[in-house]
């Protein structure tokens, strides 16, 4: 969670936020995706707001990388992999808590996805861009593949602890590997355009 | 509502996000809607994660989109009209249901209209665009004239189905003459700026 | 309430937004952080949706701006100021409906300060602009200040009535002193960067 609190604060440091900012957006990558979960599942007050140590942990990430983001960016390799654990734990969790409030599988897997990547969606649009998540890289395609498996496995009555932990290394797995190859999701075949007349040069 | 998600679609085909991108931001459009307005309500876990009918259309819709889009701009004109008849049904429902719950006819207007609109804004702000529906066009203003019919006639006891089907008619007709006349909300008068001195001339 | 709606309806004139579209902007500015803080506390519907008088208060103050605003821009100094008391109510009011929600202190000082800022990032996400709360300015840290104030003072089991006149004045105090001095939050200390060689010129 350290990591997505550090991602968010570094989107914040590229676009010259000031330190309130900063953590602000910090805490919104960290925070977010539990969030909007807890608000679809009604599960309020949400628990990143009832347990101080999540909060205090994604400010303090925030507020070092604040002060030591040159360092940061040095560690880049670190981060991609620390961030897919986390995308891994956040998915397996968001999905079981969805289950656990009866929200049929289908639905399940789409809170889970949206635990892991609602963070992001929220700092990308603080800061002004696109959501990356939307454009490239093979991201909440493997947090879909993981929240599946969890619903399947749950259908089957699966144990809870190999359970999460399988599943969260699934998720890890897929990530790093799709980083390392480069996978992509396809992007859209280009539209046929008049366009200049060939013969004319 | 499948029209809706092949507006998100083309949406984000048009910024060139990846297949999942363009899925994501489809059901956003399609979906989007109808959740802000079961928060709004407290009606969670929404409908739309529960019932997967409608995450599947929503998501087949912006999958065919994204093989056909260049087939689809073609269409452009069918879209425009099943895109009103949306607007007419979304909006009607999204009141009805607020009133339903209790809210106030003019709370409740808010939540019909936003019901029609959400989607649409959550579509422009994942693709980073200023909304559309806030910027031209008679579009949330024909939402909001069928939702205030529907409150005023909830309060008169009329019949619910020829009061959706009526209402859901008034919207889609006030939206259609609205794009043939090219009705335009008012906007801004212009600041009065000193200018350059036409005396210098 | 009704200078955060013309915050919003002058951020959607200066964007050419049409009258529907600074209407919204503006009820967005006035009610949206009170809407979020129901949100997040699970009371719904929103105070602002079932209490007419929110909304229409909003509607015609963004109303009268859509009409005036050249005649506004010259009271810039007058809004500040009301900003500033707005800042301090809206944190005060919904520190304590966090504190009453049982949510822990620091959680509730989360949601207070949300209250007070979230009209003015929904207004910034919805004209397109990075929000100004995240960039510059004492703004935000006067809030949470504030709210820290409310909740330390509720633990202690101050009065109700001069807490809430107190901590309001404090906030406005900070606001209105940190705007005439210029303060500034601190930003990002530059990334050591290659640059051009001094010894080549």
């Amino acid at each position: 969670m350290a990591v997505f609190a550090a991602s968010g604060a570094s989107a914040g440091v590229a676009k010259r936020l000031d330190l309130f900012g900063v953590v602000f957006v910090g805490a919104v990558a960290a925070l977010g995706g539990g969030i909007i979960r807890d608000l679809l599942l009604g599960a309020v007050p949400p628990y990143a707001l009832t347990h101080w140590v999540y909060l205090v942990v994604a400010v303090l990430a925030a507020i070092l990388l604040f002060w030591l983001h040159p360092q940061f960016n040095r560690l880049r390799r670190t981060v991609l992999v620390l961030d897919a654990a986390g995308l891994g734990l956040f998915t397996v969790t968001g999905t079981l808590k969805a289950l656990d409030a009866r929200v049929p599988a289908l639905g399940a897997c789409v809170v889970g996805m949206i635990t892991a990547i609602g963070g992001g969606l929220g700092r990308d649009l603080l800061t002004g861009e696109i959501p990356i998540v939307l454009r490239r890289e093979i991201y909440a395609v493997a947090s879909l593949l993981g929240a599946g498996t969890v619903a399947v496995a749950v259908h089957l009555h699966a144990q809870r602890s190999p359970l999460i932990a399988g599943t969260a290394l699934l998720v890890f797995v897929v990530r790093i590997v799709a980083l390392r190859r480069r996978w992509q999701a396809p992007t859209p075949p280009p539209a046929v355009l008049p366009g200049p007349d060939p013969g004319a040069s």
